[in-house]
């Protein structure tokens, strides 16, 4: 019997006591928690073996930071896991407390309990297994886990981007993601980047009245419907020039694997996205469009007159929030001066209009043949018992991109939730045989890479 | 000396006194100064020596009613004037406060001296010549003068539709709008009519996250976008079938005389709306666009993520609010059925869209040869001393609409405000001689009518 079977009860109760935190970082009330939450995972890497643990203060919440470096000549990992939580509301949806961790069935439920409290604990776990029972670890690692992710703050990415020594490793390994399918060991090898910007357009000096003026009065929201439309066509084809010179297509062989894999677009649909029907780039697979296909999405438009009721106002500006979703190799920055001069070009008559940046994010993608990733696919493998897929992600993960662009690192997406563990919504849970067997994977995957 | 000229300091005592009145009819705190200045006209009707003399009270401000119905066999005229004035708002830009009438030069500066107490008073004072000087008036009148014009009160539109016996009229004299130019005698013969309703796109049923769904799911202000463009072309043609076919243009002589009225584009499009140039449809002149064409415009857009800084969210839904000014011979009803089809027609694939009406008034428009324009374009050239342009407004009034709708009866829009009086802004002022010119042009309109 392995220490990890031996200790199956005492690690679900640790996990418990961790979920019991409400640890919410969007919520100042809950700073006392934060606190808590984080002198919890200090605690517990002080339990297990680790060296030089102790909280980074810094602007924002502590970050959590233990290291083993007991193995000269193999590589060293940077774990990373965050110890916030997102709120629970709405609280009447909840079957049980979001606080008071309950097992019903295979799973247990809590805030948290897969994202991303389960999963950082899978990282501890791993590592105080070897620690416990080898007194050392097939490889090096640090780790770095957070209290800002669910609300974006910028501690962590300060802290990496000074670059410590500390810090320095072969590959990060982020355990905060999903499995495609129940049973189904994954891999996230791309993520899309992104660029979003305000798009500020200015017509008459002043607010016109429509009654007046209407007729020869530039309308800037009109402007943006122009400019929109005259950016992207109705089936989704971005028609900003050179926008896709750099789109890297996925090989054949990825396509092949993304049609094997078990998808049911009626249920992701109707179930998942409540749609009618999917729209976009109609030629491209539905997989291929929110994963290896960059995107010009709009997420609102300020100006004008929006309350109860009619006024005939033509604003004399408007805003628009927009985002591009970049996938390798295009460039935030390349794909930010395409935007500036395609909107200067289609801009139309009796309008300014200004593009502004609020934040960038490059797009990563992971050659799958890279030892770390192929170890820890084979790694999930064996636990599983199934081959691993590989599959991207549509969104952005900014830390892979910090460790990437700070420490030259690449990201190893190791995540053991399920499509239907209900992330950021009520009734969140953790499947426990994914818990335990990610334990075992994570350990697995330590000896694999201890082994190259 | 007439009585007109005899009583110019009288007049302007009883101006002064009606102008301290902070009447504002959009601030509640002003209640009790509002009943103040509907009992200061009562009075004036009482001392010009007009019967029935009464507040009506109801659903909102009094109006305050007076008749004098002496002249069997001659016209009936309903005279409206309002005594609600704009809150005054930003204080700090007037040169002398706005409830203390000041004369500077040529002008009475206070909020209400032009919009529209000078001009009601106008009214009083030319009917209180004739009943003080000769007893008697050359035609019949009511007085119909309300006390929400400014904030859109319905007080009086319920009144006239409840159609009053005490209301027949044979038309109706407007004295709240504005000369062309300083010196232009001018009459208002035409308004633009208006639907405006709101649009209600949906995509999902719920918001989606754009990095995991964008690229398939529908974007609801990327179809309203959609929407808007395909309904207008960017030169300002509006592309929904039917909608200009019931479009009467302006006559050959009309247009002829537009072309000849003192307009400066120049000064119209840097100084008056500030923009860098005029847009809409290029082929159709500036004051025929504004005047005599329909409009499609968009007031504003709700939906998806307007604060600062960035969220990456696709909205379930969005909705704008939309108008279309009409022009004669258009119907509200009409313009809003083609919109409904035009809408469903252009709406792209994978959202819903809804249209709900708001309001909606018909355009109206008087032929200049009828009498009662006629008499009103000669009294006002007799007293100006220069011909009397007939333009037409953009805006719709909605008490003209009403008084055709609900008691058959045309509108002369006789106004002698002046372009430059700061309607609505800071140092409203009245030009003195056009107080003055404005009673005697009304004496005169009243005797011409009585010699018909």
């Amino acid at each position: 019997m392995s220490y990890y079977d031996a200790n199956r009860d005492r690690f679900l109760e640790g996990l418990k006591a961790f979920l019991r935190i409400p640890s919410i970082s969007t919520l100042p009330e809950h700073q006392p928690d934060i606190r808590r939450a984080a002198e919890f995972v200090r605690d517990e890497l002080q339990q297990a073996g680790l060296d030089g643990v102790e909280l980074i203060e810094g602007p924002g919440n502590p970050l959590v930071y233990g290291e083993w470096l007991g193995a000269p000549g193999k590589p060293t990992l940077l774990l990373y896991g965050h110890y916030d939580v997102q709120p629970p509301d709405p609280l009447e949806e909840w079957k049980s407390p979001p606080f008071e961790p309950e097992i019903r069935g295979d799973n247990i439920y809590a805030r948290g309990a897969c994202d991303d409290k389960g999963q950082t604990y899978i990282l501890i776990k791993a590592v105080e297994g070897f620690l416990k029972t080898e007194g050392k670890l097939p490889v090096n690692v640090r780790f770095l886990i957070e209290g800002e992710e669910e609300y974006g703050g910028k501690h962590i990415e300060a802290y990496v981007a000074s670059k410590p020594a500390r810090l320095q490793a072969d590959a990060a390994v982020i355990c905060d993601t999903e499995m495609f399918a129940p049973g189904l060991p994954t891999l996230c090898v791309g993520l899309r980047g992104i660029v979003y910007l305000e798009l500020e357009v200015r017509g008459a000096g002043h607010d016109l009245h429509s009654g007046v003026y209407g007729g020869v009065a530039p309308n800037p929201i009109q402007a943006i419907a122009e400019i929109l439309t005259a950016l992207k066509d109705r089936d989704g084809h971005i028609l900003i020039p050179g926008f896709y010179d750099r789109v890297r297509p996925p090989s054949p062989e990825e396509r092949a694997a993304w049609a094997r894999l078990p998808f049911n677009e009626e249920e992701y649909k109707s179930k998942e996205m409540e749609v009618s029907e999917l729209v976009g780039e109609p030629e491209i697979p539905v997989l291929e469009r929110v994963w290896a296909r960059p995107t010009l999405e709009v997420h609102g438009i300020r100006g004008g007159f929006t309350g109860e009721g009619a006024k005939t106002v033509i604003p004399a500006r408007a805003t628009a929030k927009i985002s591009m979703r970049l996938v390798a190799d295009q460039s935030p920055q390349e794909a930010l001066e395409q935007f500036r001069a395609a909107v200067q070009k289609v801009r139309p008559r009796g309008v300014s209009a200004e593009v502004r940046l609020i934040h960038g994010a490059a797009p990563s993608l992971v050659n799958p043949a890279n030892p770390f990733i192929q170890a820890s696919a084979k790694a999930m493998s064996e636990v599983f018992g199934k081959e691993t897929v590989y599959i991207r992600s549509g969104g952005s993960i900014p830390i892979v991109g910090a460790f990437n662009q700070h420490l030259g690192i690449p990201s190893v997406l190791m995540g053991f939730g399920l499509p239907d563990d209900n992330l950021h919504a009520p009734n969140e849970k953790f499947h426990l045989p994914n818990f335990f067997r990610g334990i075992e994977a994570m350990a697995r995957y330590f000896r694999l890479l201890g082994e190259q």
